[in-house]
């Protein structure tokens, strides 16, 4: 409204990025990093704390909130996807195409391992302070967890793997639902209506691995803790486990947006082209 | 706005149900579905990690989720009953017909036990983990009341039915009062608004029998359960206190909707026809 | 939309009621009704479960949806007052008259009356369970804090009464600059608003006496439980006690709202009439 | 609408203040009070209570909605900063002068200090129930930390330092992104979405200080409890520790909100203006 420029306007003048793909880059590399630097010290100050500050609740209402502003900032810049098997849904939908995919995948999986690396670093004082400066994979002072899903003792390589098929599946599926026009969501709800769809899943799907739901943000700070915890991070509890939620969400991604779009989206009636009328009044 | 279709247009042109029934019964049976699996599931956590892991407030807000998103992907192909209690008020309020109201009572206790079946599959690793194998209704093992309600020890029948009558009775009456287009609440909050319903049941009549309130969610999990964990589903603790969620929600949603409308909904003033303006200032 | 009306709009055409102070009256009386049958049930459910069913965030949030439902259901009919100390900021900001505003506090008062005397009828079995059948008002069976409140130990008479004009001051402070149509904020969330005011004066202002911060929700349930508890109610622990929650929240209210207006309100600037644009881009 | 002037609107007609800067001063001035008022009684309730009545969910929710509605309050007079960080970062902006930036700074500072007053004189009983009337900084009977941040244990100085950084910057670069125009998010939501960032800052990086996060917040009450607490308050752990919660979010809410405009503000494009239209469907 003003007609001088304040100082982030004169400087958009000069560093405004204008090819795609770029633009697409940082912005998932950004977000990704965000959202598993912010994700991660929320593990951080659940595991180290012994589970008696952040209780479950608040790692349910962490996370969300860490999914609703990383999506709310990078929204307009490359769609939020934040996590390669949301992209990979849109691959299977025709709405992006595969060089594109990748160019997602390797930002989302180098912003989650930097936002990892950025954890470890700024909770260095308090991993030391709970190991005692020795970093472990399983045990009473294991940390690594702060970092990678580790299944629950009971869980099986095909119970790990059907529970990030599950997870992911539904987060796909209600993402589709809020997204597809026909349901008429306003979009500046979205964001916040993925916040709530990672509450629900981490209240229902979130004992056997933890919802990590997204290979960008396992797979990433997994590889980053292979260097400070040791290659036992691949071997937890056995060496395949790790594929679980690395390719598994991939799997559940598709099914459940497809899914949505067999039982509900095909069927829906295209609205009625009106004005903005928040109410009818039955008269 | 893209003029090349992208592949889940291309889709619906192929399977695009229009026939209104099979279109109804479609969106119940998996919104229903989606409801119980995920609501089980949410039970599971909290009963499974010895309401350590899952709190009160988990299940509260997760079963709100649970609601606000399943309505939110079928609120438009079916209207979102998901709930045979509520289905039979609008039946009360003559919106739907008798065979309709069948209809959506199939489709709804048809989902709820694929729901339990799901849940069963999906957490068998962690029920065995928890009872070592042996499946039991009562005691400190027990998982029956993952998929249906068993009442508190000092319980009545009476108090067991009267519970559900006012259960659902407020679920309905404020689904009634956020519907009403008198109330001119916009309808793209109403999902979110019925989940914050449930999460205020949940705190005030959850203590008796879990707050089912609606005939589905009970009858068809328990019916699941009849076939893994025997004819005690039925029996606990007597051979009728099942008839209590079954029934009484039917009864407690017709008196809570036409209660709502002969304290308030009846009196309310029609409003003036105007455009859209969100603020009045006096001036 | 439909040309036939359905059951509740032909029942309306004979049943409604166009005399103001009666619609006012049974609009007021059904709010204050279900907020207090409502909200003591949430206190059941942490007293009777030893406040690990229902611990203090389910409190907050419990009472903050029973404000925002019962709220959001009558706000049409009668302005959703539901507080004699929220009527009585009004009358001193010359929005209603006097006589009016005691149509109002009879309503409300009557209304809590009731909802105190639907849960002790509702969890009558629950509470026999937990204290044996030997109603209390103090000492570790004691059930009367379920239904009015009593201060904690160290708190004097002058510490519960500053504490009832701070909590309500707070209260009317916030519902003033949400409702000041210069702040506009669109009416349809003030319900949900006012919740989110609750949740933060629980977790503030909730520790000396539990936040009552309404005389009808406090006075009404007191008097019901002089005939099921005696007059203890009355006495715990001195006799001038109930003054506190019963009289401190009129002028608490009364100084938040115009403090709110001393420092705000007075001075915010008329907005310029426009068309609803919800974006101004700098350009 | 109604033409008769009512008693708020006869007051503001003699009372309105006209004088920017004088108008800017009480609203932040009041708008910190109430935020430290409210913000130090949560902390007094989570202390007071060995943090069994509010848990860490509480203090992030009370806060939360502690910022929500101090900023709904004083949003449309002064900007509702209420933050000297924030402050700061719009001063980097180019938004504000530098004289104005220290008329916040002054503001701020005073509100937080009375209401540190506030709560001390409001809590003064449980504090002296708690501690036996001798106040300690350190120690099983601590309450100084009701006011001001004191580090963790293992927490060094650079820690403490960069913790302030890092959440602070957060705060920061979602604050610049929910109001950057571009992104179109309705400024009805803003003041809700701030409360969303603080629940997500305080169950991610709250452990090493608890996110004071604000100057002011932390400086006005510390210096209040020279007063009440003697100069440990200034040296503990040791001299230079408070350094860290006064000026390190300065640092941080520059970094954070011009790294979000790094990554992400620069490179929006601008919307094309459009009438509002809440839906686009595919056709």
């Amino acid at each position: 409204m003003s007609h001088i420029k304040n100082n982030t306007e004169v400087a958009r003048d000069k560093a405004r990025v204008q090819n795609e793909t770029l633009k697409v880059f940082l912005s998932e590399f950004f977000g990704t990093f965000l959202l598993c630097f912010i994700g991660l010290a929320i593990n951080a100050q659940f595991i180290l704390r012994h589970e008696k500050l952040n209780q479950w609740i608040n790692v349910n209402f962490g996370w969300a909130f860490a999914i609703v502003f990383s999506v709310m900032a990078t929204a307009k810049t490359s769609g939020a996807h934040l996590n390669p098997a949301i992209t990979f849904m849109f691959y299977t939908y025709g709405n992006i195409g595969l060089v594109k995919m990748f160019v997602y995948f390797a930002a989302q999986t180098l912003g989650a391992f930097l936002g990892a690396a950025g954890v470890y670093g700024f909770y260095y004082e308090a991993i030391n302070h709970f190991d005692g400066g020795i970093r472990a994979v399983v045990g009473s002072t294991a940390t690594a967890g702060i970092f990678a899903s580790y299944p629950a003792p009971y869980c099986s390589f095909f119970g790990a793997f059907l529970d990030q098929i599950v997870g992911t599946g539904l987060l796909a599926l209600f993402v589709s639902a809020i997204i597809d026009p026909r349901n008429e969501v306003p979009s500046h709800l979205h964001a916040l209506l993925f916040g709530g769809v990672l509450v629900m899943i981490g209240c229902s799907f979130g004992m056997n691995l933890g919802y990590p739901i997204n290979p960008a943000r396992d797979f990433g700070p997994r590889l980053f803790t292979l260097l400070t915890y040791g290659s036992d991070v691949f071997n937890s509890p056995s060496a395949y486990y790790w594929i679980a939620p690395t390719f598994a969400p991939l799997i559940g991604a598709a099914v459940g947006g497809w899914l949505y779009h067999a039982f509900i989206g095909f069927h829906l009636s295209d609205p009625i082209k009106k004005d903005y009328i928040p109410i009818n009044v039955a008269a």
